[in-house]
């Protein structure tokens, strides 16, 4: 049995679909996942029924959280958590709450972005990047030109900006959609990094 | 002068990244848009500064929204706007908002879809799947199995959840990143299908 | 048959109300929108069903959108969407946005009246005009005297301000007469200075 | 001195807007209530401004809520502490309060609808009236056939539903006026009818 | 009868918990009570069922209320009426409403605390405190060192910004507990200090 | 230095309290929770600045938390961090988080009571215990009798009842007290239980 094929299973989904055919690109990829990180994401599982929305998906989200970028990989995973915060997303907390714990190698720091980020000591720059996604989260109809004026004032560049708003949209989308088929994470997560 | 060429211009986004350099398919996909709809829709020309984020989204846009599904085109659209709606995107109501008075012939439901999709006179199934997207994008936290079960009730089958959640899920990534970057329509669709 | 008998039928309200007589003043006002508009407003069909009750609206919205006031009446009309809007209002979103873009000569202004007033390039003193219309609309019990102090500095007079006050909670109301009544704009509003 | 001059003085609104000629009409009307209650309201002292303006607002008000209706006038009273109560409006609260604890004969249920009506003991008539009246308050969009129903199951006539929405109307625009001007109470009615 | 014994009754809560045995220093000070005030007031009685509860409420109700504080008696009733506004709680705004009036000798006063503290003309100590109170009752996560700074720009030491927060806490506790059981005020307060 | 002296410290609160005298009991229970603990909670030494504070909250919080209820002690610590995860209150969710782990031997059920308590698998009675508690913190203004019956069919006896109100109640208050000051946790919290 193969991680993908567990896509079939409520263990993943509410929606239990049929895990699909993996082109040769993905199979290496849920095979480089295997052997990494021990497992395959259940997100990436949960999307193998289709395999050109696989693709998407794991083609947007690679760019956004791991290619080269102005925001360093550990504060994209502090704007995924701080959003999925916001969206009470249990799947994207527990997966991502991880990340940031392993990332910043400060346990409480991952607590803290899952909690209530305004308890965090931050530095000036990371407090306006994740003022700037919570309040693009809550009501992002009220962001204007002074919400952007504060992120270059904090050091950040056009390109930043687009950054910051891409990754913030991004959980925006996986929050819903785990939330909409009450995805599991895999039970890995709970003890990482602790 | 290209459609990506007016990136570098604050008439679509606020951020006035450069266009960068399009591969051959995305060269390709803009010729193409210019030659069907007359235009590049500023969406397009907002992610041309880099080819690999311009990509991602072209792919995952098409997938969702012109795939095969379960979800007519028209239904897709009615999601987008409704979803758009409830985030108060100006450039998202106003190019999804054309495409809901075009695919329906029917111009008064794009309007609806705009202002309050609950003054629409709308069949069971479709208002239980615009009632799904907007409890997903006001309170993704309070989705449950009862919510699942009342679109099973409706007609729509796993995969037909799995497609609202991922339209929903889609627009409230978009409408963020539209609204932190001020992106501006392109003026033609003020007028189209009126 | 008059327009006013059109009452009696559920393509103004879902009360469907039976028109009743109308004084000759009213009579008269029916006409002449018959004649300088080609059509009677529905909301007028709507409050037929009882003279005074239609005499009292008149007056009031006649004096508060029509007569001398330090707001022009296109300003008038954008406070007028820009509540309707924060309340979802169909009906006065559909026939006020007609009035905007006629009176402005730019469509897509009502456009932007209708779905995010803070999308649209405003100068100062309209800018005020309508946060302080829609914080009254929303959280009127948070507005205190920098509230006021701020219209002052845009420049608007202690009369401009009740004006402000006036339209805002004007429509408040109307506002929620059609919501509770499901009163329906008519058709023609739609294709109106497009 | 008169009444009307009074409102030349922020004891009645923070505009302080000069008091206007009053007509013949306006005159004894002002004359009446200080010879019946002892005193002008200040709201008819805040728009005696403007003749026109205070006519149009008297004229609406005694219709609404002195005309003949399906709703004692208690009810419409009730009607509009909750009202106020949602909009937490000093002015009407203070005013109507009383006149609830009045008309009522009963002072805890002016108190209960000015602090909770949902503490109130209340048979299912005016139970369904207030719930209607609150939510078409609070979330005006949301308003549908299903809460009309709710009404006429509780024996409302469709004309009694308008008048409903017609008192709960005019109290959301006359607390927002309230607010916006800094209103104040007349202080007589704090201490009557308890 | 004892006052406690009327526990056993729905006019107290809708739980109607049948009084327990008091202690002798609880049945003192429900006679001290009985003898200064003319009645025991109902939470107390509400809490008779278990000594033990009753005992820790006193406790730490008179230590918040009446201890020695930088705060001064009306202020904390001030808090006790302003944060039981935003939470509806009708036992508590009877109750304390009366409060306020009496020790203030300013009935206006007591209204405006529970009506919309806002349209009270406070200096600028006891505003600062009453917003400080009010943002903790709707949004405590979003406190912040900026709001303890605010306090200390009105002249309150830490302790007092314990004291208020201790207070303003203790209503958001007893707010529940009557809310959840449907406690009833004595009808006493209704006619005091009015 | 005791546990009580390091309140002088803002390592436990922004304010930064001199811890006072304890009394003998307070300084056994403080010892004791060293020996037995292997620390002083925080909130403790928080609270030590007051020995009277201090005996009053932990007179309160013993009896709720550890007295016999119908509630388990594990059903207590689900609705101390649901609560808490609706206010969003740092020291509460790490705090009693760690109980819920420790308690029901089931990490992820700590987890999930942190982050949306309606992702988690919970028989009918905690499920309806949980919502009732959220609804009181979120709206108590609209409990009713449906509420409280609610709970009865789910097995809640009158005292039952009684105590999740309490037990949600009080965490409403240390919520408040604790985000008001900016307690931090005892980092020894986050690995325990995991």
């Amino acid at each position: 049995m193969t991680s993908a094929a567990a896509a079939d299973d409520t263990t993943i989904t509410a929606l239990a679909l049929k895990p699909g055919q993996l082109s040769p690109a993905m199979a290496d990829y849920f095979a480089k996942c295997q052997e990494k990180l021990g497992f395959v994401p259940n997100v990436l599982a949960a999307y193998a029924f289709d395999n050109a929305k696989l693709e998407a998906f794991v083609a947007m989200y690679n760019d956004l959280m791991l290619a080269p970028s102005g925001l360093s990989k550990l504060e994209r995973e502090m704007i995924a958590v701080t959003v999925s915060s916001q969206n009470r997303c249990y799947y994207c907390l527990v997966a991502h709450g991880a990340a940031v714990r392993a990332l910043s190698d400060d346990p409480p720091l991952g607590e803290l972005m899952v909690m209530n980020y305004r308890a965090a000591k931050l530095n000036k720059r990371q407090r306006a990047m994740l003022d700037f996604a919570v309040k693009l989260t809550v009501e992002p109809w009220a962001i204007e030109e002074s919400d952007r004026e504060m992120l270059r004032r904090a050091g950040f560049t056009a390109r930043d900006i687009w950054d910051i708003a891409a990754v913030a949209g991004f959980f925006n989308m996986s929050n819903r959609v785990a939330s909409a088929t009450d995805m599991r994470p895999n039970s890995v997560y709970h003890g990482q990094a602790r």
